[in-house]
């Protein structure tokens, strides 16, 4: 049903550029890239023709929610039933040897993922195709070349189509509803998981929530000695009970329809004391500062040097542990993503990048303060997706 | 920290049975059914050798969870750093050569995962390697040989130590704490989103969840037509407002440090109907007769029969659309985890294998009931793992 007549032209381009006849895309947010269509169980293999051929070949029982985010040719298979026992790599033999065969991918050279890739989780549990795949097509068109395009891909879910720039917009709204109630639920002798809970219930229940067809929410709580541990890669909700004073965090990545946001918002329980007071003024110092300096052309690490160099400034620079920010969109967070805000970084910023920008101090033993936004590259400069 | 003595003793008669000299793998639950670890963000690799050596490399910031957790040697790698861009795989070439080394494995026979597989999600984002480890493996060591073990690891996840079979039922545990509150939860009136959310709530604060280190809970309800499709591969909560007489299933998948339940309770907003009651007398009788086919040595079709033939003689064959039951335990659902309580299946059941028992009815239009427990295969026959 919809489509994104831009992103089709940006992949024929680069389709062109690369010599490929086609991309056999099968992670889930590489087929929402290709398609629109974001996969529930991970089954789904989208091919993208240098013609502008787009097909989605899916378990039946998700043609219906593929048609109402996609413009593709869907080709449905059974994925299970009372008459097979065949896994989705058996099933998908037939039909994809079919459309190979219809679409003369005979002798062509075909991108595929093959390298480590970050993907979001789309259910409880999904399909991993691992070397399958790869092997099934090499099976069934010998005479094709199998090139890697994990790089290629990267680079085109960088710069976002205003279409899902507007999703990726509205995934942020979601996630609001859900801040909207942080500051009531934060209080002394609350534990992270009811703080965490709460949150999570309001965006969940949320009006913005309910305008998309699937919505996830990740809210976690990190409270005092807790919120210092912010920093590694993952975070946890933990039992502990919130003491007055606290700085507490609240850290979300919500996806709506496969397009994710990641925020952080960190709060005192009570009446935040001078030192407070003080890491908030060189967070939101930083922040302003990497946000002024955003714009096309400018080299990522430059932005990330913006928000360092004020930290440093107010005597945080050890405390900022981690890089300035790095892609949000496809995934919540993606290391691999660009840009990556960050010291080394030999990215370039381009108009329609989205990324966060995430400011923070950490200190062990005592807390820690981050403040994550959502943020856009226009001709202009920087876009705040995450206005709350 | 935590052992199983029992399970580190068979994976190592699977290698001698095998001829094999290491498995070397990635996916989190075979992290898990190595080293006791559920790894966060899918970037480790366990390695166990035939000797009993236990090995995991992972990200440093995941090694105070995995020394709760896991008896392995654990080596930590730097996942990111204001110093670094690497990828996890290219940080991982250093410290898994130098392992490979140090075990003698060079000319030695490895059991890696290439087919398909299913994961369960361990974090809002997670790492997938694809060809990627299999490539860096053949590179480090070339002269190994690398041979698919996808099956062998399926076979050895089916049946659980008497420790693993204690965590799932603790999993369970903190998903009854959720049930315990969804019929207060369920009137007309309340949106599906609603009642999930709130079951979800009390699952998050439950004194159960509280004793894991991570627990996630996936929680959905389906009402009047809306169960009707909860037949599909995956659940769905929509917007929909429940009404009297509805039929409103709830449906949750929750995990407890990488063990997972998979459970099912239909209720009705208001006074069951004749019908109703007739469905969920079938259900019941259904139920009972696959429980008590249920015991080591009966081929897994048999307990699907016998779920079948109930339905059948009250006149639900046609509404008992999907097989009796899946494996359970190192994820949620996995249609190719043995057993499969299937008609067509050739499995036989063996004593501590743990699955679920699912008879159901979907009327088109209407609604469905299903449901959805948690049992073990014991020498005397079944043990309801999810008594609530």
């Amino acid at each position: 049903m919809a489509s994104d007549p831009e992103r089709k032209s940006r992949v024929i381009t680069v389709l062109n550029d690369a010599g490929m006849n086609a991309f056999i895309c099968d992670s889930a947010s590489e087929v929402l890239l290709l398609s629109g269509y974001w996969p529930v169980m991970g089954a789904s293999v989208a091919i993208f023709t240098v013609e502008g051929g787009i097909y989605v070949i899916l378990p039946e029982d998700e043609v219906e929610l593929a048609q109402e985010s996609s413009q593709a040719e869907l080709i449905p298979y059974k994925p299970a039933g009372l008459d097979t026992l065949d896994s989705p790599i058996q099933t998908l033999a037939k039909p994809l040897g079919q459309l190979l065969s219809r679409l003369g991918l005979c002798r062509a050279t075909i991108g595929m993922q093959m390298q480590l890739g970050r993907q979001p989780s789309s259910y409880a549990a999904s399909v991993q195709f691992r070397t399958s795949l790869l092997d099934l097509m090499g099976n069934l068109q010998p005479g094709n070349e199998y090139v890697a395009c994990d790089d290629v891909l990267e680079q085109m879910k960088a710069r976002k189509t205003p279409k899902e720039l507007q999703r990726i917009r509205h995934s942020v709204d979601s996630a609001s509803a859900g801040f909207a109630v942080a500051a009531e639920s934060i209080y002394p002798g609350q534990r992270e998981v009811d703080v965490a809970a709460s949150i999570q219930a309001a965006f969940e229940k949320s009006s913005a929530s309910a305008s998309s067809l699937r919505t996830y929410g990740f809210f976690y709580c990190m409270s005092g000695p807790n919120a210092a541990r912010a920093s590694a890669a993952y975070a946890r909700t933990r039992q502990r009970r919130i003491e007055e004073g606290d700085l507490v965090m609240i850290h979300a990545n919500t996806c709506a329809d496969g397009y994710w946001s990641d925020l952080t918002r960190t709060y005192t329980a009570g009446v935040p004391s001078t030192r407070q007071q003080e890491i908030r003024a060189a967070i939101e110092s930083a922040r302003a500062a990497a946000l002024h300096a955003i714009r096309p052309g400018v080299p990522a690490r430059d932005v990330d040097r913006a928000a360092r160099t004020v930290m440093e400034s107010h005597g945080f620079g050890a405390a900022f542990r981690h890089s300035t920010g790095h892609a949000v969109g496809f995934a919540a967070a993606n290391p691999n993503g660009l840009p990556r805000i960050h010291p080394l970084s030999p990215d370039v910023l381009e108009d329609q990048m989205t990324f966060n920008i995430e400011p923070a101090a950490y200190f062990d033993g005592y807390g820690g303060m981050r403040h994550c936004d959502v943020v856009a590259v226009t001709p202009e400069g920087a876009s705040v997706v995450s206005q709350f």
